[in-house]
């Protein structure tokens, strides 16, 4: 490391051993937060000018530097050394190289602590955007599906047994509702665990120098400084949230995902996934997998793993800053990437779905689904409910002994049932889903009305 | 199961097998909902009444029942039934049995699905305004010891090793800051996570009476219900929301907890746990354990463990309920266990530990806390940070060999080092701290700004 | 206290506190092992009298009393007191009270921390070995399933899709492939994990007598004592290896349990589980839902959290005992209970489930499944796999497009595919099966070989 | 993909969308397996020769084709093309690419599944073997520096408090007993976990050709073929098995990483580790920092995760495969290299750390820990264990409020203490080490015979 941060030099008379370099570099890890340590630098030096810490001509040198260094990164022909043991200690070294001494200044009241955890943040930050937007574009897929299928039923299920009609736009209306809730939890990580900037509280204790955080803070999209300096440089409590939120994004994909895998079975066929979004076998000429909902179901566990990791990871250390914390990246960075791969081809295969309405209109035609209807029609006749559960179940007992659907009982087995004298209502799905008139129920006007509050929460985003 | 609940009744010839009602029964999980359970219960049936479902005398008769039952269950006189397998079914087969037909007409118009998910929403809120409580008082107890401590230096640390000194009240402080953090996203979990009540929801698609599911929702506390039937029985959001916020209080304690057990080693000394929040050992007469501290840093690896359990149990499952998510309760209880049991503990510990500011003092006179100090007084006389980095550790390096602190540094060191003709400024740990001026530093005017921000934040809670 | 353990006299002035003490306490836990704790210590005392730092009286005085002790736990008479933190203190106070001084002089020559760790490697052996047995039992049931269910052919699927038919032996064998793995798992937790004694390591650095550690390693069913004493306190390895022996069961379990669901569905209609291994719905009187198998997939989500858990509280800790490690029985009692609960239940289930064979009969008209037959048909006559590959797949685009099998291909979609003058072997699923000759097919003679090999490596059990 | 495998003809009419092909595509995580793959190959097709499956001249073009493929990777010739989807797509593409119709050939009688099972197998252990050898490395590493510390004395801690006086080379030896147990899972791993080669499984159901599965099974380097053909492409069993090994041992290590960075720290100053193992600071001239210590505490968190990673994966998944199980690599290849990087690392630090004996034995001078020997000592003069226990807390706690050690208790203390006309033994480190002649104690003789069988069983390996 010709010429530029030299850690290694000073105190040390030795350099790292060969075993150790590999474990303690990290530059393969945290290169790609070049961009935001640039602008982590930039900010700094602005500061370190405006608060007369560094000398206008330096300020100028080190942006002109640091632009160099950007466009270097840009165009690919920014060279790594040996010696550039992290994304920090490279952009410094080659700084220097080019703009000399007043690179050497740029890290006046400033420590790699909190550079780091600046970078980090700035880094999520990006990545958060991204993201919201993308739960956006898969939303508005689902209420655009939503939006053709009100008509269309299919049985609602509980405990993977049939149980009643619902809508498929109320079934994919479900997820929206996890999404809005995930696009809530995802702004939350953006506007309150990223609002504070820890540039400025040094390596644990703040900087000898009258700088000014709150500069800093703003310049770099943050709304203020972090309050304590060990706190600073100690905590991942933003990280962790945006994995709590990743985490249970994916917890809701991988639902989707396997429902996914099941309709598409040959002996659901609800959904025919297009070709763009399913593959081959090598030895079984005649299959079509469905590899993207698989995936999606895959992911959870190593997005949920990612948030134990980290927590683990910071679990039991003392403060204020560990070397431990530079693993942080390894969980955070697979999260991001993971959930980055995840919504583009979620949509994706959303997008081309054709859903078999034929299918699920066939599988409504099972005879029990109006079950609980049938109870509450005796209910409105006066019935306690107990009491008519129980007998609705005794006619469904006879009515599947005898391989009949309930529309299907005759007077004997009506009045076996403890129900004599009772006229059976109409038991069609049709009918079972509109008598669903409770708030969020799946009778057409409900899931109407739902649609439009969940379109109109989502044009907000 | 004489004449109340009889799940077991209509469809079913045969009653469940011992193996099976063993794993599948859950009341000595949940039976700890009872109150909520009730509440439900009393919301859900006067509603009932309100919209004409239920009589005035059914409702006035189920209201007193569910008050026999309370009693019973707050002085100890219910008796469990063999048949009871959740809270749910014990509850509605004791109404029942004291108030007949009125009891089984309870359930018009809701499904277990729905109730429980209410029944847990509920405990969830309870346990998380006991919390929320309950770090204020380790908050305020911080804040008090800091109050005590804003004059006593001791060194900060970076690796566990010696950095740069702090003021005590600077370093509780940073705990301070954590707690915010946990005390925000507890009142996230009750604000925005418990906002919307499933009761109504049905089993999965609604509800075939026309319900006011508004009126539920604020009679037990909520701002509104779900927006959909599927995702309100489907979900457990609102438990891994909590979970990720007592996971990240564990975190939290768990450092502190790592921290005191350090402190009070022999060869530290800097605090003095009190004989209430220690024990001794069975073998070793002298001994004198920080077992508080070490179950506080132990308790994280549960609480993680919990979350994710929770978030691993929900991945996965088609929708809408499933009975795997009876399993959400064994770890949200022993989450919410925890933090109940671990809160009080720490906050007794720490009002009772003695620190001794003597030793802490004592280990400021390490010779080279202020290194950075004088790394920063030569960038004052225009060095560049690096080189005067550099130069610093030279002399560092100078100084241990000859066994010497850097104040004792001699002239000819001064200038091997590279600084011939600079005079070393006081390097005393009090001139060090009060040198680092910057906001969230630990100069005295900006731990008391600090402490009195804190202590208005935590006041307003 | 009375008169018993006073590990809170001596050095202490006060109590602990209420808050500490709730949090310390572990009697609810650990006095499960009361039987093991009291093994434990009639091991050690005929020790220490063999060895004469016992006199002969005092051994047999301790014998009796431990002899009482362990009367008033079996027959519930034993009364807690206040004091007794844990197990251990209960059954030396308690033992003291009726024996006086002799209860005084157990303790001689050992500690609390090899104590309970002896303990906890007793009750674990208890547990694996009931494990193994109820191993051999769920693999017996599917041992008997399978011989039943030879002939009969399902859909074999990759990616949930129908691939290649299977026997439902076959099918099932996989299972008991998986519980022949597990077996050996908890095998070698039973004779290696568990192979050491820690008792007499003392509270970490050995003992002041010269005990016999052997006698007591071998009196207690060990092979031999452990090798050092700081590792025998600070060690939870065992527990490791057992929680992963366990997860690794869940695993398997989830599986099947998944499986289960999907073969219960009214899609697949696989099979058909037994009312007392299925449970109703409250508000759908049609449902029969297989909770059973649902709780058999949910319960790997807390048994791996379990193995997380462990493995995250030992981690970073120094040696050599640290109170953290009472936590241990936490996540090891809740693994043993829910594998406890978990197979009788799986293998009731099974026992008593009705497979579906005309259902899966049915499926394997599905005109597809022998498309990799046709293709090997093509390799035999001379084609290059990925051309045979390749053709067959043509085909049955050609024949899904008319809506027809593969064996009502004709004769210009066969020419279209490039296999002109291809003479259509026979493709039915029993062809198929018989098809696949290589070691552990699914032809019925290699199905037979492997249920014979299974059978017997079971019966060796 | 112009003339080699093509998954995506055949029955397909578009290729992949790119949003798909981003989540789908795994060369850059699998292609580390070139060399095995290849080698799977190359038993396969040696095979298919042998039974007459394939002709002798189709099987020399092979084996020269998958040659001249690993030459390709060998000098990094290889060109990766677009539709490479996964290294075993690309490897055959590249031979039929080189060979023709003979490279078509291959995938007769056998189907990814099996091939990636087998795979990665192989890769494993490889794996495992170098991680064999590291562990060793680092076990003889720890007995060397035990070998020069026999007579060295330091505290023995419990709760991280002195309790006795242990032997450095006994301590060192508890982290042997570790690794002793690490490398006997990790060759459980390789001799059981990897006994059975999944070759030969086909996609689920076994093979339409009479291959010899023990042929390649032994070819290989395996004992015997898998015994279930859906179990053989569905099972992860020894992925977990290896990431339980490995997540124990990164538990020791992490261990042994806090012991070494609570050593390193100024105040307790037990070791110096070498400028080659630690770091210094960017804003902390002074500092040396022990990241490599760090980092073995760090890391178990990662692999821990990954453990509950992968079995989360794997549950609940249907048989046979599932596209899920792609992502295994993720966790185990993480876990392998996380190892890979350790252990050189650990061992390394470990060969240059220097002990300051001298430190270790000032903090013998503590007075109190002898406190044991000395109730030992009232115990051979006939008292009951617990009265010697209290008698001696007594003293200890008169002793401190006079600011004394044991040794120097006046005899108005001892009096105090009960111990009229007691004769206070000799209370040194030395003879309180001495006195732990227990098997596995700290007392010279068993120190060195624990160490001369450690020796001997890493002799072994």
């Amino acid at each position: 490391m010709s010429d530029g941060v030299r850690l290694w030099g000073g105190r040390f008379e030795g350099g790292p051993s060969e075993a150790f370099d590999r474990l303690n570099a990290s530059f393969a890890v945290d290169s790609r937060m070049w961009a935001h340590d640039i602008a982590g630098s930039r900010a700094h030096a602005q500061m370190l000018v405006a608060t007369g810490v560094l000398s206008d001509e330096d300020g100028k040198s080190i942006a002109d530097g640091l632009d160099r260094v950007a466009a270097e990164f840009s165009d690919g022909s920014f060279f790594v050394q040996p010696g550039d043991e992290d994304i920090h200690t490279a952009v410094e070294r080659r700084l220097t190289e080019l703009i000399g001494d007043a690179g050497r200044r740029l890290h006046t009241g400033r420590s790699r602590n909190d550079q780091v955890a600046t970078d980090v943040l700035l880094y999520l930050r990006d990545a958060v955007d991204g993201q919201l937007a993308a739960v956006a574009v898969l939303a508005n897929v689902l209420l655009s599906q939503a939006e053709r299928h009100v008509e269309a039923l299919l049985p609602g299920y509980t405990h993977l047994q049939r149980a009643q009609p619902v809508r498929l736009a109320h079934h994919l209306l479900a997820y929206v509702q996890m999404l809005i809730r995930d696009h809530r939890r995802l702004r939350l990580v953006r506007d309150e665990s990223l609002a504070e900037a820890p540039l400025g509280a040094g390596a644990l204790s703040g900087v000898g120098f009258p700088i000014d955080r709150q500069m800093t803070a703003e310049a770099l999209g943050f709304v203020r400084p972090t309050a304590n300096s060990l706190d600073s440089v100690a905590s991942r409590d933003a990280v962790a949230d945006y994995l709590h939120a990743a985490a249970t994004l994916c917890v809701h994909t991988s639902r989707l995902g396997e429902e996914l895998v099941i309709w598409a079975s040959d002996e659901v066929g609800f959904v025919e996934l297009s070709d763009a979004f399913t593959s081959g076998s090598s030895m079984l000429p005649q299959k079509k997998n469905p590899d993207a909902a698989e995936l999606a179901r895959a992911k959870v566990a190593r997005v949920v793993s990612d948030y134990s990791g980290l927590q683990s990871l910071v679990a039991k250390l003392p403060l204020a800053y560990n070397k431990d914390l530079q693993e942080d990246k390894h969980f955070l960075f697979d999260a991001i990437d993971t959930v980055e791969l995840l919504l583009p081809a979620l949509a994706g295969m959303l997008e081309g779905a054709v859903f078999r309405t034929d299918r699920m209109a066939a599988a409504c035609q099972d005879g029990y689904l109006a079950a609980t209807d049938l109870a509450d029609h005796l209910v409105r006749a006066g019935w306690p409910f107990r009491r008519a559960h129980e007998a609705v179940g005794l006619l469904v007992r006879a009515c599947l002994a005898r391989g009949v659907g309930l529309a299907d009982a005759n007077s004997a087995e009506i009045t076996d049932a403890g129900m004599a004298g009772i006229v059976l209502p109409a038991l069609t799905a049709e009918a079972s889903a509109e008598a669903k008139v409770s708030a969020g129920g799946t009778s057409r006007a409900r899931v109407i009305e739902q649609w439009d509050a969940a379109r109109a929460e989502v044009g907000r985003w």
